[in-house]
């Protein structure tokens, strides 16, 4: 049997170092990494800096009876590394600001950063930074990552224009169902401690909620194709949210084509299993981390065979609003349902 | 009587435009802010960026029961721009993650956002991005800052040479005797309700503990009189625990006299009525973000008429370790109990 260690027996300054011991810098741009009142950071010349930020809450955003706390901390930095990708920028350095109950123990902590770290690997991100505290409550994890895109580059919601075309990568509603698989093999569990949890048919939608990936090969392969988004936004919220913003951003309606909205088959035969209408999972159920952009008609051709970006509509003037288009040809204005934070 | 806003009543995306709205951006490396995936920077040519993180935690690092959401907003920038200035950088922007407990009101949250905006318009800096979400216990405030410095400028810790000078801004140990007024005041409170505050006496104490300032204005006049400091770090868990870091980074040891840690009248006297050894509060009793730093002992007459800098001992070797030098001149190897956040 191996020994844990409680947080409280070893304290801050030693986990901090503990942690420090297991991270390596890799970004030309990252002048000094961990262990001083900040890192230093030389954004290479040409080069604007953009910067976001994500909590993540204990009990709103994750529940540790079913998440693994190495997928937790992958999930953390995806999650940001996503809005740096929907900026049409490359990651280049993150800090992580955790906040951890003292029933932690050091090996949880090790493992949560395992996760981080992975994912740094992943999306060639250096981890330049933290803190580290105790919480009376739940685990709270707040990540700000930065990224770097040449001068005048950078994507913004607020760019579309009528008549653009309405692109999504990869697939969608897959996170929300994983939420609905996980929380059904919860209440199994409660129920009779003695089950063992029936996943094998959910791999994916549970992989899709668990271990989200930013869509940062999309960035880069749109340039490879030469193809500039006129706007663009991760898909966090669910699509009927991330769509209304897009639109209020940019000053246009949309029409939305339910039909064309991409579902991967276990999203649609878990949204089946659970009696759920599978557009409104993709439409309201947020976390799937996909991008949502908007490119001139005139690119169409160099995107149409990517065998992951689907057209699902188009820009409008906004006097037209925001309408679901359903498979019959009826328009239905959209409800950005969202998420609710609170 | 006014009426109050719950959170839930509005959600989140009411709440981001309410509180956007009271945000202007003035710093010429804004390019955008608050409303995007992420914020885009242009940091000046030539300029280096700085980035630190902190978290405060409800029931960690402060208590609602006396600390006004004012104070802890202000306290929330001012504690970021404190390391920021502790590289020897300017402050810029900063982004806000936020996660309040439901029970909390809109007004609460603008009321916390209005203190932020006071330490952004006091210190320069932009608020040009952030997160709010719930949380299912209390309040955590997470603040990254950005900051810029000419290229190759950045005073990190480990800089410091034996010989050289240690100098400390300000005066230490007020921030640790505010506290112990305000729990003496939260506990007679709490055994009479009836009881008003008495907290006339400790305006300067009380005011360390809630409302610090970054000592900013040590960087620009430190600028101004042709000084770099060799090392530099902010004073945020106690005296003791920063020369320690210090001296770990730079490899050497320190002498640090007793008689020369600067302490005001009003914690002094704080401290006779608590019945507690003020050098003792100094070096153990933290937050109070002055600026602990080293100078070549060149550079000593530059800085010995400057009233608010103090010179406390300097560096030797580091096989002479770290020692505190009391009045008689009895070495006695100093000890870092810092603050454990665990």
């Amino acid at each position: 049997m191996s020994e844990l260690t409680p947080l409280h027996a070893i304290g801050e300054f030693a986990l901090i170092n503990r942690l420090k011991k297991k991270v390596h810098t890799a970004q030309a741009s990252t002048v000094l990494g961990i262990g001083d009142d900040a890192a230093i950071l030389a954004p290479a010349a040409g080069q604007e800096v953009v910067v976001t930020t994500d909590l993540l809450v204990e009990g709103i955003h994750f529940d540790l009876s079913f998440c693994p706390l190495r997928h937790l901390g992958y999930k953390a930095v995806a999650v940001n590394v996503s809005d740096v990708a929907a900026m049409n920028a490359t990651p280049t350095q993150i800090v992580v600001g955790l906040a951890a109950p003292s029933r932690f123990t050091v090996e949880a902590v090790e493992e949560l950063y395992e996760g981080m770290r992975l994912a740094c690997e992943a999306y060639g991100v250096d981890l330049v930074g933290g803190d580290t505290t105790s919480s009376r409550a739940g685990l709270v994890i707040a990540v700000t990552a930065l990224g770097q895109v040449a001068a005048g580059q950078a994507v913004r919601r607020s760019g579309g224009q009528p008549t653009d075309i309405l692109c999504v990568s990869g697939d969608l509603g897959g996170a929300y169902l994983g939420l609905q698989v996980l929380e059904r093999e919860k209440q199994v569990f409660l129920a009779d401690p003695e089950a063992q949890p029936e996943l094998d048919n959910y791999e994916y939608v549970v992989q899709r909620q668990l271990r989200p990936e930013a869509r940062l090969d999309i960035i880069h392969e749109l340039r490879e194709l030469g193809v500039t988004p006129t706007s663009m936004i991760d898909i966090s919220d669910g699509l009927a949210s991330e769509v209304m913003h897009l639109c209020a951003a940019s000053g246009t309606g949309a029409r939305l084509f339910s039909e064309f909205i991409p579902m991967a088959n276990p999203t649609l035969e878990a949204a089946a299993e659970f009696n759920l209408d599978p557009i409104t999972c993709a439409l309201n159920g947020g976390e799937d981390y996909e991008l949502l952009f908007t490119i001139p008609v005139a690119d169409h051709a160099k995107i149409k065979n990517h065998p992951d970006i689907t057209v699902i509509g188009h820009l409008t003037e906004q006097s037209d609003a925001v309408n679901l288009i359903a498979k019959g040809g009826q328009a239905v204005p959209l409800q950005a349902q969202g998420w609710t934070a609170f």
